[in-house]
């Protein structure tokens, strides 16, 4: 057999993804890491291009993924242990590496114990799989990550049991809570921390607020659970993200460790029973091989570096030019959303404009994402710029000044060797 | 707040797990690889116990993952790139090491195209949430992995459009697709290449030959997927598993780098249409980051070993070994199930006595994993042995000598220092 009809009907799904502007541009392939020079952060080399370019698209907060101490960490735990675990965790896939990690991420954040995924993603998934019940309901902003909504899915949520409200709005996640059906004994609220294509974050501290009263109303209570992936080591006085920027702690809290860390992997901490409930129920934990030692070893001289005077060093510079960043568009009257991350939205409202600076910047060196409606609404659409310690005050110069020659029509010629490619999702597959 | 209420209820449930035999165990933690030396294989050391161990419980059945030639791509793959990717696949998250490793893996098991996850786990679900439609019928194997299961969840599939077959029964498979309904437009046959607990194989081509006569029948077809995640590498004249075993190849193999290649990660290879579907569509391929630069080239290493003379020796060493251990078993007239993979079960078919040989093995330096009654019914309790390509022949020899001990109820008398844990669930949480 042949797979000639489903593929023919997959090209037609394709193309109406296509059409709607929906699909995806190929991938480009970063072919060399350039590290930094003088006053210039590392640049990176894109097959089928002879140019360098910044990455102002990279969730790595903390530009550690390069770090020696991380490099020699993942290298050193190779050598004692190998690089792949060879077994699930409860088939002796665990290794000390593991146990240390789960140990010392559970203390980073504040928390009593932690079990480690292979990504956020999969933590949230088996989040779900192991406190869910049918008599539990779950309540989620409208902007939560892709993750979340999956988690759902996977752990069998029917619609009933869940309520969605709108972004960051604690009138209508009260409104979600007074509408639990009453034979609901566990109520679960959840949400990002950061919502990664605008950089504000969940107001932790009102979202307990609203809580709080509805938690006696229920046999287990009201359960709040961020997902800080983008927040965790990228701001907060410590680095400890949203928990600490809104001054209260939710009841779980999943991270990754594969944003400002700078290595992969996901986790997730709570209480004790909690987590044993997730080792005991948890798929997509019980039935995969855990991470890599190396990557282990990596996130555990990440968490030391974060922890350390150096790691505050980082976090004050990469908040020195986010600021400088976001008052560089303010002066040229650009729209933005204020926040203390270093996520910063350029709000361009316009598909057509969104497409024009992306590609402008690409041109010229820079990549950023763009989105363009359908993914976003008519008129929110928006250019996603990623702010990251190993940026200088000379790269975020010379990022300003682009957008201002693009902003003031100064367009300059594109060089003809340089192959443009969209960014954002119009028209890009067929 | 705090979760008092809901570790309560957690605690219950998870008491009642412990009560029905369902509960894992205590994860051992692994603290020492001590390098093959003379005639014995790699040991292990284990926290809270000073004897080495062997493992018979690794599906790392090449014995690659510490095999220099993988440590030291992971490390220089490391050195150019860093750690960690710090973006997904789309938002330039791809580097030259991703795009190797899916051409490579695509060539060595003979599809046109391929593209990678963090897990087979993660693939499997990706692989739904790409081809399926409301008009999509998915028929899967009795005893298929946790992961196929969680896929149809993900993906949310309907039980109207599903149906299951008794493992191996190609008259019970045939039953599955007389009774999809009629209005259905794509069915999807799916199944594990080794069942990882019984060492046997999906008789693919018999599985094709009872599929072929569909195929008309549907618009899109009836398409065949093996998750072959055990038989990759593993066996197979030239490693390249059930496929090569059984002399043909379904439309889609889905796979680990993480079992017999000794590293992490998963793949789905297909047609370049259906890897295009799922480019654009699997969410746990698109909102997640992908494996590490260092897993990919460590796993490009690996791949290239087994298509070696090297790789060659290693499978026929595996193979051999694999053999005596059978014969072994079989001389001393004890129950297995027949089969050219290097998992070999041992039908103990009894729980207190699947326990007291689990034991008497640990006792004496073998982890070995059990399956008692509730996991497997009444009657199938089981041993699985896992034969690796590191063991040697007196590792063998050992094992075996062990069991006759056992077989023969002479037992040792078990040193005091020695912990006994469990691998099997009973009683083991609370």
């Amino acid at each position: 057999m042949t797979t000639e009809k489903l593929d023919k009907s997959l090209q037609t799904e394709l193309a109406a993804l296509a059409a709607e502007g929906r699909a995806k541009a190929p991938e480009r392939i970063i072919t060399e890491y350039i590290p930094p020079a003088n006053d210039s952060g590392p640049r990176y080399r894109l097959a089928g291009s002879s140019r360098e370019y910044i990455r102002l698209n990279s969730n790595s907060y903390l530009s550690l993924s390069t770090h020696p101490a991380l490099v020699q960490a993942a290298d050193k735990a190779t050598r004692e242990f190998g690089v792949g675990p060879g077994a699930v965790r409860f088939i002796d896939g665990t290794f000390s590496y593991h146990a240390a990690l789960e140990k010392r991420i559970a203390e980073f954040v504040g928390m009593p114990c932690a079990k480690i995924f292979n990504s956020a993603y999969t933590a949230n998934c088996g989040l779900a799989l192991s406190i869910s019940s049918p008599k539990t309901h779950w309540i989620g902003d409208q902007l939560n990550h892709n993750s979340i909504i999956r988690a759902m899915r996977i752990s069998n949520i029917p619609s009933a049991n869940k309520g969605i409200f709108k972004h960051n709005d604690m009138e209508d996640l009260k409104r979600c809570l007074d509408e639990v059906p009453p034979h609901i004994e566990r109520v679960v609220v959840i949400f990002d921390g950061i919502f990664s294509m605008r950089g504000d974050f969940a107001p932790i501290d009102a979202i307990l607020k609203v809580c709080k009263p509805y938690d006696d109303k229920f046999k287990d209570g009201v359960i709040t659970v961020v997902d800080d992936s983008h927040g965790i080591g990228a701001y907060g006085a410590t680095g400890r993200g949203t928990s600490e920027h809104t001054g209260v702690r939710p009841d779980v809290i999943v991270g990754t460790f594969g944003k400002a860390f700078g290595v992969n992997g996901g986790f997730i901490a709570a209480s004790d029973t909690i987590i044993e409930a997730v080792r005991q129920k948890a798929d997509t934990y019980i039935y995969t091989n855990p991470l890599s030692v190396a990557d282990c070893a990596a996130a555990l001289a990440a968490i030391d570096i974060c922890d350390s005077d150096q790691g505050l060093d980082l976090l004050d510079h990469l908040g020195t030019i986010t600021t400088v960043f976001r008052n560089g568009l303010r002066n040229m009257a650009l729209e933005s959303i204020d926040g203390p991350h270093p996520v910063v939205p350029l709000m361009v409202r316009d598909t057509a404009r969104t497409h024009d600076l992306v590609n402008f910047l690409y041109e010229n060196g820079v990549l950023v994402v763009g989105l363009t409606f359908p993914v976003v609404p008519k008129g929110d659409e928006t250019i996603r710029f990623q702010i990251n310690a190993c940026h200088t005050h000379a790269d975020i110069d010379y990022v300003l000044g682009l957008i201002k020659v693009f902003v003031n029509k100064v367009v300059p010629q594109v060089p003809q060797n340089v192959r443009v490619t969209r960014f954002s999702s119009a028209g890009a597959w067929a």
